[in-house]
């Protein structure tokens, strides 16, 4: 049934090499006895190198206090590590100026204080906010409540059956009505890799925002945000080899300038009176309270590490692997694969994970069963449930990969996947009725 | 000019080993030069044990993945360590069920929540929010936003002139227009402690909601939402030996169940369709997004140390460290403590951190000042400008205590401070006019 490729197959020199995985400690361990952990579900959280590990130890165990405002050593060594980290973002995104940077607990804060800050004082009943199809569930949410607060319409762009945005559908769904336009860069679920400089100059033209989930694509692909005429962009260190608990919002820095704050709190406010208060500058503005320190200072080493190899390097990694993947999986019986065809439109299509339903068994079913090989997968709806609607199923099984994936252990996925639809196979045969009584 | 006091000023059977100072790396240093680190400002943010930052470690090197939803080894054994630390959060603070305790990225993120969540829900135009002059910026600045958007009124109950909050002055400040009380148990600024029980009693006797700023008690003392009768308490990690990035918002079933969601995203949705959503059950309702995994199992780490050494230990070493500060600083010439005095009220009415203006230099001159002898003071407003400007003051030098403080600190933190005041000391001359042309 399973024909392995050959090594042809692949383009050995767009394979990073395998001695990286031993920077990564938790990638060096066997589950359920002695199955090496074949860990496949970087989507939804990567994992991370030592340095990163060492980062967030050398400064609880040497650096740590809280930031700005302290007069002493300790205070002082914390403020510019964090600010550093602030600029190791600023130029990983090429933003213009650090202060465009602002560190939130995540993406979904990120994104939730654009719909709070700039959605609330710029939305009335009516207008309309422009979502795709393909979006995770915290770009669609927080949306749907400014609309439920402001009386705004929530409209989807179309989508292609394989699971591509094209611009010109955004030339139709976009009016003069169109405030926000919300999409994301890469579907965490299909894998498509959409066309962000083109939906954003649609925006812009159209007088609306553009707010980009970069989640997906941050980690994996280079990320220009003037390049790319974004005016707000979102992230999470979690899926970038970085710490729990940080994420970055990029906003242009005359739309920040002109948001209202939305958490209010400590280190936001300029000065405070009894019932009322002025807010801070950039970008202290939208850091309300203790900022997420070490966190922060860990994306920074995270993305340092990630530039050492470079992005170029990362994505032409997952590139080759998706390839070799989709050309694997498309030989098990019964397997569908979701979104667009690298085969057909080209690696650039797509970044580093496959989705798939079997006929059978359920997706969760097949994520308990590869686990049993050691093969960690994600089986749900992966926070898409309007795009699994629209896919007319109500689960799928996905394999996400990242620099430290081997094709090795994409043979492990298409093995054990095999097995199991062997195992499920349909038999034909028609089981013998129970009769009555029994 | 400075009496040291003797060693009968502090019982030294309350005073915790300093052998546990080898459980906190960062504490083994120097500064500037041959300056042992006198780290006195835990209250802006505490160091961390090994242990918890080992925590850290083992969750990120052996298992770590995303939590919930995950059908796979490292998934679900980050998903139990994750919920075990929520189950070792609500014994720490006795709440009744695992579902009253929210993880968020902290106290300020808590405090929001429950303003914009419960507040937008329940208050209108002529509602009473009432505050406390002693408020930190974090629970102040959240009620102005809500009044600002609803039309409620901030009041302020009143304080008496040494910084104590009477139980009697709440009788006259709440009325049935009241919704929210909202005050902290310990003042981050004067280290009064207020009386939770019997405000918190008041503010539900007249229908209101109590919002308890717990930032700077739970990390000192013994917390018991349901002895205290609170609706909603919140406090951070990062104060609590516990890593950056993580918070707790508690609050009681009913109210939580009550409210409608704040942040959207992943997780806290039941079900997403195409311009709407039902949310999910507690405590995901109000967490949103990937949360702060790694953070809060290392908060859990830091309730496990804090709970072998007690609360109460804790408490009586740091009433110690206070007495014995309070006694060494009232004897320096030109010094204002700020707060009650232990010596006239008992141990009992302040937590540990002592503030103080002297009549010169500055405060920030101060604490550059103590910096360079390795003491490591906060100067500022503290995050409590009403309460300065209450106070007559722009500003005030503070320094705070935590388990790992040993009386020596103190002594370094008097002698240093004598001896800025010595090199300020007013000389009684006058300065030669200077000439004009000169």
């Amino acid at each position: 049934m399973v024909h392995p490729p050959t090594i042809a197959d692949v383009n050995e020199a767009d394979l990073l090499p395998e001695s990286l995985r031993e920077d990564f400690p938790i990638l060096q361990q066997t589950v359920h006895g002695d199955k090496p952990l074949v860990f496949l579900d970087s989507a939804a959280s990567s994992q991370r190198p030592r340095q990163v590990t060492q980062a967030l130890v050398d400064c609880y165990e040497q650096d740590y206090a809280n930031v700005h405002r302290g007069i002493h050593v300790l205070s002082e060594r914390a403020t510019d590590a964090y600010e550093l980290a602030r600029a190791k973002v600023r130029d990983f995104i090429g933003a213009e100026h650090s202060r465009e940077v602002v560190f939130t607990a995540g993406t979904t804060a990120s994104i939730n204080t654009v719909a709070r800050s700039w959605g609330d004082a710029n939305l009335a009943a009516g207008d309309e906010i422009l979502v795709t199809p393909m979006e995770h569930h915290s770009n669609l949410v927080p949306w749907f409540q400014l609309a439920e607060r402001t009386g705004a319409v929530i409209k989807h762009v179309a989508m292609t059956d394989d699971g591509r945005l094209l611009p010109e559908a955004f030339d139709e769904a976009i009016n003069e009505r169109t405030k926000v336009v919300a999409f994301t860069a890469v579907s965490n679920t299909l894998g498509t890799v959409n066309p962000v400089k083109e939906i954003a100059a649609k925006a812009r033209a159209a007088g609306a925002i553009s707010v980009v989930d970069a989640a997906q694509s941050a980690p994996h692909m280079t990320t220009d945000v003037r390049q790319l005429g974004v005016d707000f962009l979102a992230f999470s260190a979690h899926k970038l080899c970085g710490p729990s608990g940080v994420g970055v919002l990029y906003g242009r820095e005359a739309l920040l300038e002109a948001m209202p704050p939305f958490l209010g709190g400590g280190s936001m406010i300029n000065r405070v009176y009894d019932d009322h208060f002025t807010p801070a500058g950039l970008p202290a503005k939208f850091e309300a309270g203790t900022p997420p320190i070490a966190p922060a200072i860990g994306l920074g080493a995270a993305i340092d590490y990630l530039q050492a190899i470079g992005l170029g390097r990362i994505h032409a990694h997952e590139a080759a692997l998706v390839g070799y993947a989709w050309r694997r999986l498309a030989d098990i019986e019964g397997l569908r694969l979701l979104g667009p065809s690298p085969l057909e439109h080209g690696p650039e299509v797509r970044a580093g994970l496959v989705s798939f339903v079997l006929d059978r068994p359920h997706a969760h079913d097949i994520a308990q069963l590869l686990d049993r090989d050691g093969v960690a997968v994600r089986a749900g709806h992966h926070c898409t449930q309007p795009l699994h609607d629209r896919l007319g199923i109500t689960a799928s099984t996905r394999a996400s990969f990242y620099l430290y994936t081997t094709r090795g252990e994409v043979d492990a996925l298409a093995d054990s996947l095999a097995t199991v639809r062997e195992k499920f196979r349909p038999t034909g045969r028609k089981r013998k009725p129970r009769s009555a009584g029994e």
